[in-house]
């Protein structure tokens, strides 16, 4: 087993962060190799751009630029080292909070930049024969709004599988089986008891997750 | 009728660019009034922190810092100067090019940024009694899949609204009304007399939100 935990959340005083501690406690208790990526500590650049390569590419279009780029091998480092976590791991945790019904900015530009198209798709290479099958996946979000709002009868008018379809397909698209989520709705509704409760759900959560 | 047209895209020589310059000359040709918001060429900070704020801000969950500080008139100038921009606006378009199924990342930092809580929607002020009602917004999106992807039997298994949603979610959180996005399936799939067709039918679009 071979763990990416990428994270994206700027407080260190945080749920979230207390969270990701959580896992980090429990991949190291039980031996389980894990890499991170802690997008805001590491200051991951969201926004993909021309300068994610390493010299010129004269391309127009900015997805095919990226496809010459990593055939060449002149994408960036910060891009080529989440492109070998990737490849390294079996199981992909992304932990965020939901923005905007989304991920956080950063989250999305680790998306635009990293998942290249002849890294991790392909031409005719997508869902069950995208480039990462093989690899499965899971979401770990915490949402401001209660549960009873993620209803058909709630304030928005659906589950939270409706919110996180784009980023689930995301990971589908390039052949990651996706794993059922973790979700903590009401994060901001805290106290010392259900902090307890939730640090133990999640550690039954993630030793789910490594028996797989 | 004051248009804010906020833009998202890094190329000046894509069919996105070219579709932003017909709504240019649309407007500059019929006298409307219109703000732009180029996040690519204003670089754009697409990445939420607590540098958000001119000075310090004392309060450990990002949303309620925006909250604080907007109310205290703490935001950073580049934060205040989209604000003012979206208070003068009765319309507001968003065009982009759809990547990963949702905004790029530059765009989602532009939600996550300026949507603040206390302006944007506040306790109890969402959806219909959301801050910024009154107020109509429409997506103009180009995709990389052809339409027949964007169908239930298609590729991606649901039409393009799906992908669509979050982002439109956000605005009516706001108290926005939507109107009908404009989308260009295949943006990829392009030549002189297509491309002619798309700039006479954005031409259109255009005059018939104007006409709201």
């Amino acid at each position: 087993m071979n763990i990416l935990y990428v994270y994206a959340h700027p407080n260190p005083e945080s749920l979230n962060h207390l969270l990701k501690q959580q896992a980090v406690d429990f991949f190291a208790g039980n031996n389980i190799h894990v890499s991170y990526s802690d997008l805001y500590a590491d200051h991951f650049n969201a926004v993909a751009s021309w300068h994610d390569f390493d010299s010129e590419i004269k391309q127009p279009q900015y997805m095919l630029a990226q496809q010459k780029a990593y055939a060449e091998n002149k994408l960036t480092a910060d891009i080529e080292s989440e492109i070998k976590k990737i490849t390294a791991a079996n199981h992909i945790i992304l932990q965020f909070p939901l923005w905007w019904f989304s991920t956080p900015a950063i989250l999305k530009g680790w998306f635009d930049r990293v998942l290249v198209k002849g890294f991790a798709y392909d031409t005719g290479k997508i869902f069950d024969a995208g480039l990462l099958k093989g690899k499965t996946a899971s979401l770990t979000v915490t949402t401001q709004s209660p549960e009873s709002a993620y209803q058909i009868n709630g304030v928005h008018h659906a589950g939270i599988d409706t919110f996180l379809h784009h980023i689930q397909h995301t990971l589908c698209f390039s052949g990651i089986e996706m794993l059922p989520p973790y979700v903590i709705y009401g994060a901001a509704e805290m106290n010392a008891e259900r902090e307890e409760k939730i640090k133990e759900e999640y550690k039954r959560y993630l030793e789910n997750i490594v028996k797989k």
